[in-house]
């Protein structure tokens, strides 16, 4: 048997130490090397309860412990610890977005290049069974070549004002995530970007320079297009589904309900809301991704989410916010 | 192209009048030839509207004119019109029960054997395509020898009272359709019946002899066990479902929802109510049952509800009458 | 009781038959008066069929013993008809499009406008329960106000090529209905088209000067989107489905399964395809089509699809055909 | 804020490795105080996991770290170590079935009773969000009075023989769960048992002197009847359904799918298999028992499942094994 990849987490905030937890209890072949986190006080706690050492951000990159680094720390760090990490020759986890700033990814994944470092980057949908099945359909040409996709997102409610006015917007925060399932799932590059915003939950939103609602169209090169919807408030639950239509066939992801109880009488039937927390719905995901990130870095291969797959969401963020301002369809270079 | 098979249609109540519509307007390969019934208006009524003549009972039996006898009357007069019709060389179709007294099945049946006509008992739901994907599933061997099977046949209200008075009761004018079911789908022969019932919707329903909730367990010779639940209330709908375990799978057939529209609020999911009329939910089957017929008589071949499978359910309906009455389990002879 | 409304059908070609039929046979309140068609041996059939006249288009329109007039004729003669049919003061019916010329669809709305006849225009799929039960929960707030809304129609099989050719394209016979379900289920009027168009399941459509893969995003005045998609080709059968997300819920119409049969076994589980003809998914939607006609010329009340909802989609056909040519996104007027 | 309820589990195999994990873990207001095995090294292996103290069983039971005692051994130590427990004053939590003799049971409880210690049996199914949708339905009035109830429970796969061996058969290893379930969902005493069983999967099962199919009809004392089914194999998954048909209308739990991935082809349409491990279906409800546990040890009140609700489940399944053999109904004291 292997000796486990030890990985190091740095940044252990809420999604921080939820990877530590899942990496120290939940993942075959992984061992939860060291934390750290900039609050020095939080890593020591977080190091406590799994019994691991904390450490300096840098001390833990640097770590001869240390296999593999997970990035989890704020946004705007992620690619200066990338290029650390490649310089000591450690497997990097990054969560996403890479960056903000299209620049800093380019240099990021450079040194990654130069390196020869394993990248993985964390979009964690790929991983959930029921958007993987999309893929496969795909994949394996059961449902043919990709004509359409739908692909809606909505969180159950929106987040603090606060959060709102640092994220970046709509398209950074939230809908990164399904342009990369574009990506995953269609099979053709995008090559034009349109965007509608519009506040509709909150004036509060709207004073903060977000929208709280917002749809894209993608084309990709193919003629194909991917229609996707956000909005920061579902009452009913998380609400996350993908959907294909391809020349043999449509395949789709739907939202699992609360539980599976059921109630007919003469006004109908009545059913239970979706859960409305995005860590008990893709919990299971997130075992899985980081059961692919320990399979690439022992085995390699091409990674799962590589730096490019990670690089490729950002700069349609920035082209639908681009079309969204000005109101006109927005090009790229294929992505 | 062969000539159509001329069908009289004996008994135009409102089974009849059904059937009569069908054969006039749907069934390739079949023409309504005359209707009949004891009440004359009512066959002039219906023989207008399909601008065909209406004859006597006996005229339309010995008619030239007509290939085929729909034999749609009260169950008392089955088995004398089954004799008739036989003698006079015609195919037969029976609507169920084809008696409630044995003796008189068995003459009936003899009758038809001698004759060497054809013969089909209506028992519609073998040609629901839900249930009878249950029964495909079997026959293929998809799902495997089969262990168990569950049927519910639930009512969306009871029958006047006044109906039940003279019915038969529970096991011969509602369950009936379920050991046919369990026949068809089970593909072991039943060789004991348990049976239970009880009045706990209608008092009225227990004065006037009968049970309103019933529940029979029947014993296949291999072993296998259907479970039958009727009920002649179901606030929600009729509710009509079928399923079988085998050793490689299990197939069920459910119910159709009024329409797909469902809301989703943060009290959950709400959805219709099923629909309520079994001419509504079985419209398809009855039309494919006349087809099954049709081919029947046109290609030969075994019947598709023969006499013996328009017996064997009224076998069952008796010895679970007997189970319920003794509280002991009734051994039948394999049928 | 009322007298019934005497119905003429115009045009008896397979929609227009199939209109002769329902009024014919399943309406309360209503009477198959006469038919024409200006293939006089196909009216002729037809009425032989239903026991009613046969009569020229123009008689048909003048006679007294019709009421009100269903146009089920080609696209290109319903604005003659329905002027005709307004100056003799019938009631009208007339199939959609109304035209796809906007000047004659004034001319012929200005028309019934002078006349004071009511006009109500065949948009189908208002009348499907499902689609009606997405309406009814904007229409009553439970969903509250609309932010998003998602519409896929896809057709089984491309139509013939030659069809194509003259059909107006698939904004003009395909989405028009989309067009419509948009204006009727989001409650707040289109103020913007962006439209793409691709051709991936038939060359022979784009040489037919046709795309048979659109997608077209509407922005309507308070903001909400709709996204809609059609294919001509869904091998999976008739796929029709609208939902609707709202500040308080969502819901949601959905494609009815041939059957409610499935099997499980460890493949996983498998169902049947969706029914794959619209008079077969939309036979109960037609019926009650006409009953809503009847209660409207018995009744009176506004339109259940008036002028004004017939024109709409034309236009928004319009603008989705130039958007797709420019690659820009094209205002309207609120409508 | 209260202290913590101190919780010690004997037995730490399988069962008692999971509750340890779930206090330890999951459980607010819980606190895993100690372990203890009759196999000192598995439960020193235990203890280092969760950083607790290795206990012998009766070091456990007297520890004054203790507060309650979660009996998670073998069942022919069941009761001993539950009276033992209450000598010691400590709460108790028993994995079912307390005991397989009825008169060890009632000494048991006796002991409990004069100690006045809390005592829950571990019957899990009751804390599962899908089934207790259905007792709430029935609790609350929504579906009326109960006329009908059916569960199935059917295993992915049958235990090795050997534990067939010793298990006391399927009516005591697992329809016992099910038994209970009719009781917690029917609302009514149980007064009559019929059960049925068969060797239709492997042979060895029958060597072995157990059945591997079994089926049973419980009569209640209003007269419902509940229709239970059990397979030691459904090559599908772990299947877990419970339904009740009241005055007022019906209730169901069914199972939820591996994924909600549907492919839709011309083929129809293939979905997931259901999960076929009980430790991934009802880990949910594993929390919530604890919780509700710790609610009843901190706040009183009447058991979740108490000592009464844990004896009846055996009676019934004494009655069903004398059932079987004699193949006569079997009547119980209204339990």
């Amino acid at each position: 048997m292997d000796a486990p990849v030890r990985i190091g987490v740095v940044g252990v905030g809420r999604i921080g130490a939820m990877h530590a937890e899942i990496i120290a209890r939940k993942v075959d072949g992984a061992q939860l090397a060291a934390v750290a986190d900039v609050h020095a006080p939080l890593a020591e706690a977080v190091a406590l309860q799994f019994d691991v050492p904390a450490m300096t951000v840098e001390e833990l990159i640097a770590s001869p412990l240390v296999d593999a680094v997970a990035i989890c720390t704020s946004t705007d760090t992620h690619t200066r610890l990338i290029e650390l990490a490649a310089q000591h020759g450690k497997a990097i986890f990054c969560e996403k977005p890479i960056s903000l700033d299209l620049a800093e990814v380019d240099r990021a994944l450079a040194a990654v290049e130069v390196a020869g470092v394993p990248l993985m980057v964390g979009f964690n949908r790929r991983f959930d069974r029921a958007h993987q099945s999309v893929h496969d359909a795909v994949v394996t040409g059961e449902v043919g070549d990709v004509q359409l996709a739908r692909i809606s997102s909505r969180d159950p409610a929106p987040p603090p004002v606060e959060y709102i006015k640092v994220s970046g917007g709509i398209f950074v925060d939230m809908m990164i995530h399904d342009f990369d399932m574009a990506r995953y799932v269609v099979g053709s590059p995008v090559v034009e970007v349109y965007a509608k915003g519009a506040v509709m939950i909150d004036p509060a939103i709207g004073e903060a320079g977000d929208v709280d609602t917002a749809s894209v169209m993608l084309t990709h090169a193919n003629g194909a297009v991917t229609m996707i919807d956000n909005s920061r408030q579902a009452p009913y639950g998380y609400d996350q589904r993908v959907e294909v239509l391809g020349l043999k066939g449509m395949a789709a992801s739907g939202n699992p309900p609360l539980h599976s109880g059921i109630t007919y009488t003469a006004d109908g039937l009545r059913g239970p809301v979706v859960p409305n927390f995005f860590l008990e719905r893709y919990a299971d995901a997130f075992v899985r991704e980081w059961d692919a990130f320990v399979s690439y870095v022992r085995d390699g291969g091409p990674s799962p989410v590589s730096g490019a797959d990670g690089r490729a969401p950002v700069v349609l963020a920035m082209a639908a916010g681009e079309s969204m301002r000005t109101g006109q369809p927005v090009r790229v270079l294929e992505i």
